[in-house]
């Protein structure tokens, strides 16, 4: 499955390219800042139409076209984000990522997350008991401590103090903001972030999730609840460590 | 002159990738987030040897060693940076850059900055009249409003909300932070970002200014009055019509 699901991805990236290189139409969806492309529709109908052909039974879950309402726990469910990071891909033309995902049955087996323009696949999960950066096999980061390390944030938690974002950053070695769940699930899988305090949905952490159940570094909501992949939540994700520190100012013990 | 420092700099990150790949001293300066490693020191150590020869009258203004204290309107002096976001070596092993500025009786005439990791050498300014991306010329960005693009943004600023930092970020497409002052000013340049608002030291500044100047992008201080050089101060770069927007909510209008 996984040969398919990489030689889907290349194709996708070079349409992607292709799109980049001709006039864009963006639009708006909740708001001036959320926007899509033809690009993003046209990349999902593309990889759509691969899984479809692949395995007929299986269900999409989605960010564009109406797939987003499929549920994750039943079945064979491809979670596909055709360009995560679309307001960087219309305003940088870089810093985005195609994610791909497979659950059986609510339980997560392959993830994919695709850098498009610097042409890093990261990838593995339970299925094949590895993750992969390109052709190499990468082990587990160092579990650093929150003090230890930069921290992927979300701007508006941040902003607002959300969930203790603020004194999550201040402890931290210092914040990035990518605008890029993807490149914030790279830069934990590779060990250069310890974590990441974001507001996410389905699509972008389904694959990231995935490596990071592989690497034995945990995520969850808010209150250590298990993610719903139902709707848009509050994310922690990190090594083991992190997540600890984490924890502690959720439980007011700071 | 710039086939010269073009030559140091490229010498200059083969050193530094050099220092990756053995074990890094990495010491504290201003605290626990503000480091300096045995590599700043030792590329700063090599630049001026270089730069000594090449124009024994020159002097040098640069982050580490003491000679954080030159005046730039003198003579000739070089304003270097050995590696700018030493934070993300130390933590990504990317993402930092190379940055020299040339100021001649105070007047910028060429700035370079080498994003090392990813081989993107930006250089120009008013002896050459020009703006190169590694070979290739580069053109003015597009005048996008503040409202039309992603600005970058200093953690510590947004957090506490300083000079409109807040309303100048929800005013834009979105923020970034990138950890890197190098990385902003490449974003400018590129036109991947309309706008950098921070705190800055001269040799974070010096080289971005000079390209941004031939560019016909503004910069200036909180105030609208001129950089001075002799401090850490607050920084805002961007686009024209960016600019004008910020100042506006720094006139009070917002």
């Amino acid at each position: 499955m996984e040969k398919e699901i990489i030689s889907w991805i290349y194709e996708a990236a070079e349409r992607i390219k292709t799109g980049l290189g001709e006039a864009l139409k963006v639009d708006q969806k909740n708001g001036r800042t959320d926007l899509v492309t033809n690009v993003d529709k046209e990349v999902q109908n593309f990889l759509v139409e691969k899984i479809k052909a692949y395995d007929s039974t299986a269900k999409i879950l989605g960010e564009e076209n109406g797939l987003d309402q499929t549920a994750i726990d039943c079945g064979r469910v491809f979670v596909i984000d055709p360009i995560d990071g679309t307001l960087n891909f219309v305003m940088q033309q870089e810093n985005f990522c195609i994610m791909i995902a497979v659950y059986e049955d609510g339980v997560g087996q392959l993830g994919f997350i695709y850098d498009v323009m610097r042409d890093e696949l990261f990838w593995g999960g339970a299925k094949v008991g590895k993750v992969f950066f390109n052709k190499k096999e990468i082990s587990a980061p160092e579990n650093k401590h929150l003090s230890q390390g930069l921290i992927g944030m979300n701007a508006a938690l941040y902003r607002q103090n959300l969930y203790h974002a603020q004194e999550i950053g201040n402890t931290s070695m210092g914040i990035r903001i990518l605008g890029c769940a993807g490149l914030e699930f790279i830069a934990m899988i590779k060990g250069t972030q310890i974590g990441y305090v974001s507001v996410l949905s389905p699509w972008d952490y389904a694959a990231g999730k995935i490596m990071m159940d592989q690497l034995g570094m945990p995520s969850w909501g808010a209150d250590k609840q298990p993610l719903t992949f139902r709707k848009r939540e509050f994310f922690i994700g990190g090594t083991q460590a992190t997540m600890t520190d984490i924890q502690a100012f959720h439980k007011g013990k700071h």
